[in-house]
């Protein structure tokens, strides 16, 4: 057995299913491009037969980051690009549709094999679930060269049946057998015990890479992936941050750096280039809306925090005596402060370009503009500055409405008073006033009065980029329309309502929450209406009237 | 072997250790009222040696949770109180000096036995590591029948030397022997062997309880300590989310649930009443300004969040489907919705009750009072907004300077601008106005003219309650003193300053903001100028001089 880890990542499939990680097809891009950086050996971009939009997302992602001449002059092998298709024809060719353009593409199809969900859910028997499977396992196996089948629930599937079913998928062509724990039930004894039982007792495995997936709803993913993966597992299936679905599926950074930290213990290596961590983590915090704890391990705030008291107080007589790995190999950066007043054009292009920015010039002149419009209110400007400022210059959806002017007045004598001035997608300017409960809703309340689309707030966050009270800060919301479509979740077959996530970053928090309204209504209304470039015009008339 | 696990809860000690996780005594206070009816075993109430504010805190905990007399008629035994000390005399009397009021008390003394920590940090080679630990341990054990010793970082250390210092600890009277992963460095594999190593060969343990703690460095802690269960420990050390210094110590909620959950696998039980678990979450949340992640297993927002979905759709045919635990099981109420506008006192008073807050007649009429305020603004008002407000009408420090008033203009034309009003401690009203980078900074610097006690913002955040735009805001920030005072760490014994945490609620968030950092500010104020009951006065004139 190689040494080899392989490292599939769902953000983009498993962990965008998280209530509200809903992500524009530019930030699914960008996340893609920046995994292919980070080198991981494949990408599950969606879910293809979900909607035509997540085809599209899907099929982008395969020409545009799956292959190598697209890489940029890299020197990688760009990733396998993966889509997920339910054990059904039509799934399977939509993601092969989605997927085929990229080099090196892969299908990855389940079918759920433990007594509860052949039952309730599958209502299929045992004889019919491994017909299906070597049925459609074979059929994408006709259209594409590699092939991923899941047992979904394995965690609580027979074992002996397990390896028969995989035994079946592996004669009609699989070449990665992937085990999930999908309720995130097992333990790392039970789990690692499962994967020894399957390498030793399926038949053909000693072609195929067994992969692992595990959910953390007891905390466990890591060491039940690890367990696996000691059990003789080649691919791990995670999220950066451990974003997903309830509790959330194994971390990438967790694991990647258990091996690299522990390497002595598991004599086991992965293609990540690990000083990328923290950039991914903050790009997907970013872009999904959802936050990264201090405590979490590896790319929490506080992960690396003694480091400042020791350094300061020249206490420690030895590094080692409270780390076990250095801040600098998952990219913390030591030195922080870069920018200011005085930086010119060309400083600001080669700090963007070290943080894995590449800008087009007439990218590089806006993001000159706000930065010496930022750089008038803030002395400093730190890389986390300059992050917020490029993605709410550049990852915000194609705008429908835009902020033209906003003004307000409020405090603790009462009546908290916004008027906001948009601009509609031909231009025309629309300005109302409304009173709320606080600025922010006052806002959102004058802003609605324009916008017209019915939505309810799920959620409001608000947090400063950097230490000091200047800080830019960065807004996100999540909203769901009560005409927002609905998305398609693979595994329980159930409709959902779409979420839709914004930000905005502003040194004024009531321009960064109205800004970050404003980017999540512009989804919401490209979702349900269509906005596309043609209908525009037509559209907004029809949402103005 | 017994099947109880004593569950040790160190949020108080090891949890507020983390950067900024600071709390004033009235919280903790309120902290160990909510871990004695959890059902905690044992809380570790801080580290009274670092300094006499945190001695009075263990003592007062001690005073008031640690009596049975206190215990407001509850059935259960009140839990152990616990103070943590070096392994010096000085230490020990003052941990002594703090807990030998509780019905129960118990001292933790600890030193280091790895060859890094021993080298570097003791300076000390092992027959004088043996030499203290048999000193000091005897030493804890003529004060207090009752005591526990830790060799730090012991997943670091020689398991052979650990089984001589654990049986010299034995001898000298140590009656909870604790095997720290003091850096998260182990797998559990490791983990669980070197506890079963401790427990096959060290003299004497066999009358001891066996204890672990770990961290989350590697993302393992909650793995790590079932598998140090598993081995033989019968304690378990924890925090709730986890919280701690770096990644954070194992959470309380995700060790409880996987023994819970899955106690067939286990067979162990816990004295917890796991219904509990997610208001104490959001309690230690708030109290901290520590943000839980809405992917965290068992407390996260979403972690049960496809409940929502399917109880809509009607779709899931069986509940356990995709779920192993009932929401119900960990405090999560399924029916939210509670106040209005036409809610009595009494209703009030009734739900109050319910969410666990036993407020005296006088307490009631002020929350009766901000209950109409907020319900004129908002139409219903869940759980949610009344924990808020509660917490933010009673937990606040003792007030040095009051918000009088606030008015502010802020938006896209520039120039935001605050005007403040502060009472200071004698009642006189101080006004000045500021213009600054955005609305809080504008009211941050306001303030600032005021109040003159520089320090630097570390962290500035604020989420929506509830859902729906018209929601309670709730800001927390976490500042640091130019002379704020400056604490001591145990382990590292590294001096470093302090920070502090504020909380504010409101539904206009700059209000809310402008309370935050107050709140912050007088905490701050009270720990460097000690502005106690008599020096009030005369601190401020020196203040504002």
């Amino acid at each position: 057995m190689d040494n080899y880890i392989r490292i599939f990542d769902t953000t983009l499939r498993d962990g965008e299913q998280s209530p509200g990680a809903t992500m524009t097809s530019a930030e699914k891009l960008e996340v893609a491009r920046a995994l292919a950086r980070l080198g991981v050996d494949i990408i599950e971009a969606g879910f293809p037969a979900a909607s035509p939009d997540d085809l599209e997302a899907v099929r982008r992602i395969a020409v545009e980051v799956g292959h190598p001449a697209r890489m940029d002059g890299l020197p990688r092998r760009p990733p396998v690009i993966c889509g997920l298709a339910r054990a059904s024809k039509n799934d399977i060719d939509k993601a092969w549709e989605a997927v085929k353009h990229a080099a090196h593409a892969r299908i990855h199809t389940f079918l759920a094999t433990s007594e509860i969900h052949m039952r309730y859910k599958l209502k299929m028997d045992r004889e019919q679930v491994i017909e299906r499977v070597a049925e459609m396992v074979a059929y994408a196996r006709r259209l594409c060269e590699d092939v991923e089948f899941s047992p979904e629930d394995a965690g609580r599937s027979d074992p002996e049946f397990l390896y028969i079913v995989l035994g079946e998928a592996i004669r009609a062509g699989a070449t990665t057998l992937n085990i999930p724990d999908t309720v995130g039930y097992t333990t790392p004894d039970e789990f690692g015990a499962l994967i020894a039982g399957i390498v030793k007792n399926t038949r053909g495995i000693e072609n195929c890479v067994v992969s692992v997936h595990c959910h953390d709803d007891l905390g466990l993913a890591t060491a039940n992936t690890l367990a696996g993966i000691r059990a003789g597992a080649r691919q791990a299936e995670v999220t950066l941050n451990g974003i997903g679905e309830r509790a959330g599926n194994t971390a990438l950074e967790e694991v990647v750096m258990a091996l690299h930290t522990r390497r002595p213990v598991f004599n086991l290596v992965t293609g990540i280039d690990t000083t990328q961590i923290v950039r991914l983590s903050k790009l997907v915090s970013n872009y999904t809306g959802i936050v990264v704890p201090p405590n979490k391990a590896i790319v929490g705030a506080n992960a690396f925090a003694h480091e400042a008291g020791i350094h300061q107080d020249g206490m420690l007589k030895h590094q080692q005596t409270y780390e076990i790995m250095r801040p600098e190999s998952v990219g913390v950066r030591q030195s922080q402060l870069v920018l200011g007043k005085h930086s010119g054009r060309h400083a600001l292009k080669a700090r963007l370009n070290e943080l894995g920015y590449a800008l087009s010039e007439a990218e590089l002149d806006k993001a000159f503009g706000r930065f010496k419009e930022l750089a008038d209110k803030k002395k400093s400007i730190s890389d986390a500055d300059l992050e917020a400022l490029v993605t709410d210059e550049f990852y915000q959806p194609r705008e429908v409405f835009t902020l033209d002017g906003l003004q307000v007045a409020c405090g603790t004598m009462g009546m908290p008073t916004a008027t906001v001035r948009l601009r509609d997608p031909d231009g025309a300017a629309h300005t109302r006033a409304a009173i709320g409960t606080g600025p922010v809703d006052a806002t959102y309340k004058a802003i609605d009065s324009i916008v017209q689309a019915s939505n309810t707030l799920l959620e409001f966050s608000v947090h400063a980029v950097t230490a000091g009270i200047d800080a830019l800060g960065e807004v996100t919301v999540r909203i769901q329309g009560k005409n927002g479509g609905r998305t398609l979740d693979a595994q329980k077959e159930v409709e959902q309502p779409r979420t839709f996530g914004g930000h905005g970053a502003d040194t004024d928090i009531i321009v960064a929450s109205a800004k970050a309204y404003l980017a999540a209504l512009n989804k919401l209304l490209v979702a349900s209406g269509g906005y596309g470039e043609a209908e525009k015009a037509a559209q907004v008339s029809a949402v103005l009237a």
